[in-house]
């Protein structure tokens, strides 16, 4: 192997220990002290569910690759452990500024764990052709873009805390898909990028995971929990439906397939995600979820077969059908039930309209075009790049000392 | 594979479908708008506690087959989320009529996932034997007929609504007897239907998620909740220990069975689901959790040696004694206890002793007989059933696009 | 086989037996009765939490040899509902005789469950090493063992309820290495008690687990539940990521090694568990939680290479490092913390520190000596070891029906 590799390995723990160090250092001259702090008691098994979802579900759902699996597990923890620190001094930096905004730092922790869902999408794009030097790096830089993105959203367009919020799929996959567009494809012959029966298996437990505690996610800072509450639940019910059913009509022979409904479960989870608190009738709920679970499937089948090989975008585990179209989907909703329930209203509704629609302009194309910057910088020789026969493999990250059995 | 295969296959989609659309327009025409919805805080975790026990739970725990492990988990979700929008219709067409009865959306979503129970329980008697098809409408009519079950009980029985649904194992478990007799049995020299230990660890694994979770789902609509919660964690914990004690002492050379600990571990929680909320002493408790155990155990013995194959029942997952036996004692403990406790008030005693046993006799009879009714039109030509030799196999299902690799 | 192991599998069930028989007659004759229960109902999803965690999270995590997945997982469980059993009615007689301290049956058992966690860990050195019957007598002496040194603690060195039962780790590590060190050593070439890839991974994910609920363990009893939830976050990261640079840092060609990130992500909420409740800054958290991660993984290097060749100790899933150091560590700086903090109060701070001394020597030595006490008879004929060359095998305890395939 030749030095440059070993390199870019010794390079890794320094890189992590200057930012460890600089978090502790910040967070001895900026923090918030604990004494003050109270808790709504509440609060805390809805933070739990949060972090459980994210941390083990996450981790179990990228589990998509045959050779990946230590990698997607385990990267998966230290870029959320490392997101949330940095995404919590960010914050902690802007209550500094603005001290009127300190909300406690249980809820900042949930904010930062919640933002960190759109690095994990975005790691998704890229899983297994990204060394660890560069997800770090893609991790901060794409943080903070978002945080930035956010606060244009909250100040100059009039978006709440929970619905900039809720921008954190859309802003993941397009970011992930503009990241990925500038990396080599893999190798056509490869296997390496196959799934395995075992493997298909341990994603679709994590999406099952991640389908039970979805609810939660997208009532967290809500205003209306028991509606957005409901609202999710509904809308994930028929989309988990449609998946199966769309997964027969689409495949030959009327068969499942096991990465449609992997994904497609969750569509309507993403869909719902914007207007899920301010949805009264369920059935627009069931119809969100149903209409989130087509796109991602027909937007499985249009993207991989049409779409992609022009681009040349390679996306991993199908981040931009999973979560990018479904979010898309959702803006929309979000726009056309605005539009019925203000018709009466005409005077505010056109400006209502422009923010929602200036929200989401302002977000896909701020992902996009970091997320393009992003990728170039990660290419060049400075990051040193994994070469492509390398790609989707633990060994080349992990130590393995077991005999080669069973695996 | 012949043309009639295909038709099924076929058939799948466009049934889901119809399905799916009738739940939408009924929700469209009857259901209560969520702006009236409140919800008691508390409420929300233990919904999901049973919602996360009941998908992701049962999921784990239907993984006995070696070949058939995409179809549990898969199917598993799919008929839950097809049925708990069943139910809650149901329900809402019950409020319709009799408007008084309507306690919120997330309790009705509760009471669905437990009635939807039953029909897990009766999957697993008919696991890999049964299409999706015949799946799916052996769903709908369980769930409705449990219904149906449950409204005789709290209607002329006077049985609370918390102990109408706590049936749920009785009839879950022999409803899907009677209707995994009408099938013709699997070919016997058929290692498909076998374990491996890997399935059997993820089913044990299975188990002892549902162990965790199980005093919740015993006390989410009991009254005296502690006192539910309590009791049912003593049960269980004697009969995880007795679940040792007697597969050692039954099978030959004093080594533990899995198949036993998997089963009887819960038998516990089946067993004080009845009388968890009116227990006042925990030895009593512990002495019934016990006695679920050994009938649990016991039972696995008997049947599978002396009363299945002469009744020609073939129960895949052992459902007959994992939940239907450990049911019945319940049944009789509560009717024992009940005896004990209002021995002295002896005017009022015969009459609640025949309401109980009213309601255990009705429950079983209407499991047994709509049971084998519905297993008999399952199997007639129009619902096409799989041949014998493609019983257990995930591949008459699902896609497998992978080298048959390490699987 | 000889006669000897027959008889030893035959009186496992007796043992068995006589214990939950001892169990249930004294719970007739002392338990308190459950109607005077009440529930502080935001006590039970975090009891839940812990329950869920210690069962479910501990049976994967120990889960790190590849043949003895069954035992892990299975006497896991056992093991914990007969401590449990054993410490609530050991509590109970406690009650019995100081009626003062009655605190409600739910927080007893929470308390039984982190007790148990001493014997877990104390099973993580000897696991695969033990017997049944041997497991079974070293988890009732050393929760009776642990629950005198806790009443030593609180009676005479005025350590409160939490702090006291914090002890858990230092207790368990000890414990369990000074049993094991009475056992023979495994034969070097064995290949059974080697990690794949596949049992490398599981334990990862019980790992995950683990560090997800760990601020709910922490906090359980914790006067100030914010602080110590907050602060254990903040630990938890900060070694979670202090794990990955040093793995990197010390393994050569910079790859990283799974067992070290198995038990380093931990050490932060190990080292934290005695401070968290007291500490204001988050700074100060995540130094410990640095500091925890650097004492595990130099401690592992130093350990297998230096320490236990000559002391003849063999730890299967490394207890000493992973939770015996970082403890010594967390009582260290708690009473570093405290002389900071007090240094002003002169008077009581001599007293005060020789107390917090007075406690860690006291926990740590009664450990060493009752653990070498009991591994001397748990080594002696009557018990009937397991030869040299049946460790680490589960086939020596259950059945396997199996065909030998995919495992």
């Amino acid at each position: 192997m030749s030095s440059n590799y070993l390199s870019f390995r010794n390079s890794v723990p320094w890189l992590i220990l200057l930012l460890e160090t600089l978090f502790i250092i910040r967070s001895y001259f900026l923090f918030v002290r604990l004494d003050g702090q109270y808790l709504l008691h509440n609060s805390y098994p809805e933070f739990q569910d949060v972090n459980h979802m994210v941390i083990f579900g996450f981790g179990f759902f990228l589990m998509v690759l045959r050779r990946y699996r230590f990698s997607s597990t385990g990267f998966n923890l230290l870029i959320i452990v490392l997101g949330v620190q940095c995404s919590v001094l960010v914050e902690d930096l802007f209550i500094f500024f603005y001290p009127g905004a300190n909300e406690g730092i249980l809820k900042s922790i949930g904010k930062a764990i919640i933002s960190m869902t759109a690095v994990i999408i975005s790691t998704g794009a890229v899983l297994g052709k990204i060394n660890l030097v560069q997800l770090i790096v893609m991790t901060l830089v794409e943080l903070i873009v978002f945080y930035v993105s956010r606060w244009i959203n909250r100040t100059f367009l009039e978006v709440g805390d929970h619905l900039s919020l809720m921008h954190v799929h859309l802003f993941g996959a397009y970011f992930g898909l503009a990241v990925t567009s500038c990396f080599p494809e893999p190798l056509p012959g490869l296997d390496k990028n196959r799934s395995t029966p075992k493997s298909d298996l341990f994603s679709m437990l994590g999406s099952v995971f991640l389908w039970v505690f979805w609810p939660s996610f997208n009532s967290l800072l809500a205003e209306s929990k028991t509606k957005a509450i409901l609202n999710t639940y509904f809308a994930l019910a028929v989309s988990a439906v449609t998946a199966f059913m769309l997964s027969a009509l689409t495949a030959k022979d009327g068969k499942f397939r096991m990465t449609h409904i992997h994904s497609a479960v969750l569509a309507g989870g993403v869909t719902i995600s914007y207007a899920a608190e301010s949805i009264s009738h369920p059935w627009i709920a069931m119809i969100l979820g149903l209409l989130g679970s087509v796109i991602t499937i027909l937007g499985s089948h249009c993207l991989q077969s049409c779409l992609n090989p022009p681009l040349k975008i390679h996306d991993t585990s199908g981040v931009h059908f999973t979560f990018g179209l479904p979010a898309v989907l959702g803006v929309l909703a979000q726009v056309v039930l605005l539009v019925v329930r203000e018709w009466t209203n005409s005077s505010s509704l056109d400006y209502l309209v422009l923010l929602h629609i200036g929200a989401f302009c302002q977000t896909i194309s701020i992902a996009l075009i970091t997320g393009f910057i992003t990728g170039s910088v990660l290419n060049t020789r400075l990051l040193k790049i994994i070469p492509v026969s390398k790609y989707f493999e633990d060994q080349f990250y992990w130590e393995f000392p077991h005999l080669a059995v069973g695996f």
